[in-house]
């Protein structure tokens, strides 16, 4: 049992603090096999790597991913893969200023609650840098589903940024890379870059809802009861930092409605294989997949890092005022996309991997 | 590893299907020297109980639980507790003519592509009766919480059935046992009642979204970052039945606020502890809780099974037609209430047992 | 993370005191399509239930086996499966005279140091019984071996009774049913059965050593580095009550080799299959499978429960004398032989999932 | 499920191989507030180190740890752990000749065989040199007993050589750190020196008997029934590279003793604890601590790499000679005694915080 620890099968440990050395993920149980190479993984910690545009903190990380072990001549061996990434641009001086006093929205008070030791470091463990690590190891989780399942793919995508939701009947795939809030709606885009512009300027924050869709898994992947794939995705989204909500298909909105408009009707597709009227379930019944697109959605709460003065205490137990003025992000949900996709990879192989083993190859066949 | 289990060191593994002999909990790592008998744990089974107003399924289970290991002489040993039910009214016969049918919105479908196996009968480990041990071990917990953290007060309520929703200014914990619905309106338990009774005469269904809060929490529960007291309740409550999304606090809609509004400003309260402006985080930060109310919701869709037909395939990849004339609840949000409080007391014993092993006692002061 | 569990992917939970109502093994992770009856696990208890001769406990137990859950028509589903047997013999009075006594060489003392609680009804969870919940999923896990490694034969039998060895030149796999010892050799079988006559009447109680042997286990199973076959073997064997020592292969006597004694040389079979001109290892390389036997050896220690005066003290501190007169075996090894059956099946079923979950099928083939 | 972690809320995962680019330890649930320093851990890797005489292999490693995570100001924090071991000599063109060559008693033709990978730079993962990181961890974890149960003292050394056995009556704490065998007997010392010489310049090899002794271990800690802390120890030590057999206490002698001469008897002892007549149970029944000394040995088989030619088979499945010429250890159970000190360290702290997690403190006062 490791409280840094997901996955089954293909398990990740990530370690590491905002400000130390470095950070990075264990990952064992990796198939053997695999061709990787660090440039295949550095492509994903690019999607996610701060400062690339002015709508992400300024902080400037190489975040250029090693890996120590696990791989020979570029193919993974079946043991442990250490992705390590190191620290560069630390700055640990913007943060000594607010030493003793705990940020609101932040963990540094429940943190000292528990551990009784304050790592005033710009969030140490809870800092969102953390997520490199998972961007890596999802890396690493595609790679190796291509072996298993080559029709998957995984795309994360913005659905609202604080009140602006996205046009569904303009979704476009084809969007998504084209702007820097990974949205699939070219007049969302636009529109929202004016908004987030105004905010950053105000030194604001705001929250987003981030979908992410897996489309092209394979029907029964998935294990009840309390593995289930829903609950699986629901504990690695909300294990991000600032998740407040995870949803699956319907998600919320499934309350109301009727059994009549919630069930999707079964039909067969000239493929031979089960369809559907409709997605409702996300593509998860029981637990278990239905071939259908794997839909999950999870809100980002805002940057609790603002420009306005708020109140607080400091470790003394004194009530006073703090501003954190360091380099943050107006919109962190932007940044969470790579970091959401991150975790379906890894939930949908080490599901893939689970299957296998009890079941080896799947036994249900319709007709 | 155990796909049926959860918990870390509170560890809960459910066992039974739906129309089998008996269905029940092995829960490992109790504390010793707590006392239990079996009433106190049929106090919250009675509650969850089917067959108790119109709302509910008629099936008729007397849901009486046998403690079969780990007591002695009234008291947990600190060895494993087997908590059993003997299934009483199986009816099987009931579901015999959907044998070959898969029922829309059920996992009957995606069992037999992943396992291979076809039990008809009502639902087999997929169905909600299920639930029934997880409200046994839950009352366990229950118990187990007192001796470490004996302000711990767990309760859960509906807010919203079909489009329907609480009025907050009217909340009113009292009212909660004092209807059906569990609901603490109590001008909402009137409407919802009228509202109910037409959807059930009708052979509809509707979803619903419930709410469950951990008063007296202390602070400092929770082990970032995998483990995290959001992620663990969020997997807790995803991995019950229909359940579709979770929120944790402001949840989904803590996209649509600023940094200004979503963060709870931080004062000394007049005990000396930490209080907060407001509780947008639902009790949580980083993890880990704050001291304030714990607060989850989740939403529950429809009941599948409805009294209108509707398009479906067989086993062999036949289109056909099929209706469950089985006894169903119109609303089974109403009976997953218990349920997630079952799962919230879990995941609090399991956090607190966890917080002790690491640390012993909380080492953070403040002040 | 369950202490009273063992597996990584066939997941066995035991449950149960000598003297509750029930005691059984709770199974998840099984492969579905498994043909298995209460019959084919009932087997296997028989082999182990008290009482069949005068070398073993005169408590008399049905120890019968009910499948709760888990099957379904005669298959298993992929469910959790729930093996019970009820306590039928209890007579719980025998003990009442050292309720408050610590007898010397059981757990009695360290239970209670450990849990607070005096479970003096015969042991409690720490009894030998507990190894009947082993048996059951052992019983299963020889089914569902035989649908993946068909040619797997698991064999257990005694090698030494106190200082009397077998002798390794008259080894007889057709010898082991023929007797009550499970002795491969028909002479050890007359030889031993006078010794244990006398030592029985003279109330006395002697040690064992059992091999359990695994033929026909496919090369390449087993997963470095902390769940290696042996080790996995190891773990397996030193829970059972009253073991104190493991082997693999050579065991304890590969310090006493050299290099060139020690190391087994490889050559090629003529069924293009690598084949050893010796088994040193134990049929284990790195924690991998070699595709030889696997051959583990385990200690059984003497039954503490003796006719002559021990010295021990109370619960209150007292110095004190105690003896045990309950039903006990004179040589409880002989009932550890099935036990260890058991135990080397779970494993190598485990493994053989393992396998199939990280790597497919197996990858490296010489030639 | 990790196969490359060991233990439950203290949890180990190593990684990285013996010609990659580094390894290390990754090791999430140390309590916060340790005081620990690279200097700490420094301590016990230099007495792994190898080529610190002429009966150690000749590879020059630095070993020398970095602390990449977890602590801040030389405090632990409560995060993962990560300790880096740079592998600074590889010299892998020493293995270019034996590329396609299975070595025997060596795990590359299971590795092979399993992985379909052949790593042929020194054994790869299945390397001794992998313990060097388990020996980090270890010294982490002595510093993390130090807060908890400072009486804790944990001592290995050597009892066997070949053929060769100390002398138990001139048993002597104080000469183990004075020889280069960890040997607690001068004489010995200085016989097996001679004794060793001849074997290295032979370029032979030979097996070893390791005891590692656990004194000032409270009562009360361990776990039944299937992480027991003798289960635990065996597998720790049998995941030791080269370890074929594992005793606790009396061990494998322990067939051979009567019920009379094995069970020990209690007293009061002077300080109100029990006392026992003799320590036949190594400390521990029922897989839970008495307070006595805890008590491990282990058999380390030879090492396989000799000078002598050996007969093997090529990948491509042809019957060839072999002969290993590198840099190795004639008796590397030497290097294997901090090895299971290490073990029981990690071990030892393990169930300490388990038994704190489940229980709290010590609740069965005897008197």
């Amino acid at each position: 049992m490791s409280m840094n620890s997901f996955g089954h099968l293909f398990r990740v440990t990530t370690w590491g603090e905002s400000h130390g050395p470095a950070l990075g993920a264990t990952v064992d149980g990796c198939p053997p096999g695999v061709e990787v190479t660090p440039e295949m993984i550095q492509h994903w910690l690019d999607k996610r790597k701060p400062g690339q545009n002015k709508y992400t903190t300024q902080r400037r990380e190489a975040d250029e991913v090693r890996i120590l072990s696990g791989t020979f001549e570029g193919v993974t061996t079946g043991t442990p893969i250490q992705l390590m990434i190191e620290n560069t641009d630390q700055r640990s001086k913007d943060y000594g200023d607010i030493k003793d006093k705990f940020r609101p929205g932040h963990a540094d008070i429940t943190y000292f609650q528990k551990y009784g030791v304050r790592d005033y470091r710009g969030g140490g463990r809870s800092s969102a840098r953390e997520t490199a690590s998972r961007v890596a190891a999802g890396g690493l989780a595609r790679e190796a589903i291509k072996a298993i399942a080559p029709n998957v793919q995984i795309t994360g995508y913005m659905v609202q940024m604080g009140p602006n939701k996205i046009n569904r009947d303009a979704f476009d795939w084809d969007q998504i890379a084209q702007n820097p809030f990974w949205v699939p709606d070219a007049q969302a885009a636009t529109d929202w870059s004016a908004y987030l512009d105004d905010l950053r300027k105000s030194g604001s924050s705001v929250g987003a809802i981030i979908e992410v869709t897996a489309r092209g898994v394979p029907a029964g992947i998935g294990a009840p009861v309390y593995a289930k794939l829903d609950t699986d995705l629901a504990a690695a989204m909300m294990s991000i930092n600032a998740v407040k909500g995870v949803e699956i298909g319907e998600g919320m909105s499934a309350a109301m409605l009727t059994g009549e408009l919630n069930a999707d009707e079964i039909f067969m597709g000239d493929d031979g294989q089960p369809r559907y009227s409709s997605n409702h379930s996300g593509g998860i019944l029981g637990g278990i997949s239905t071939g259908q697109d794997i839909v999950v959605r999870f809100a980002v709460k805002p940057t609790s890092s603002i420009l306005t003065t708020r109140k607080t205490i400091t470790k003394q137990g004194e009530e006073t005022e703090i501003i954190t003025k360091g380099r943050h992000d107006p919109c962190v949900g932007i940044r969470a996309v790579p970091v959401g996709e991150a975790m379906m990879a890894c939930v949908i192989l080490d599901h893939l991997l689970l299957h296998r083993g009890q079941i080896g190859t799947n036994r249900g066949h319709i007709g």
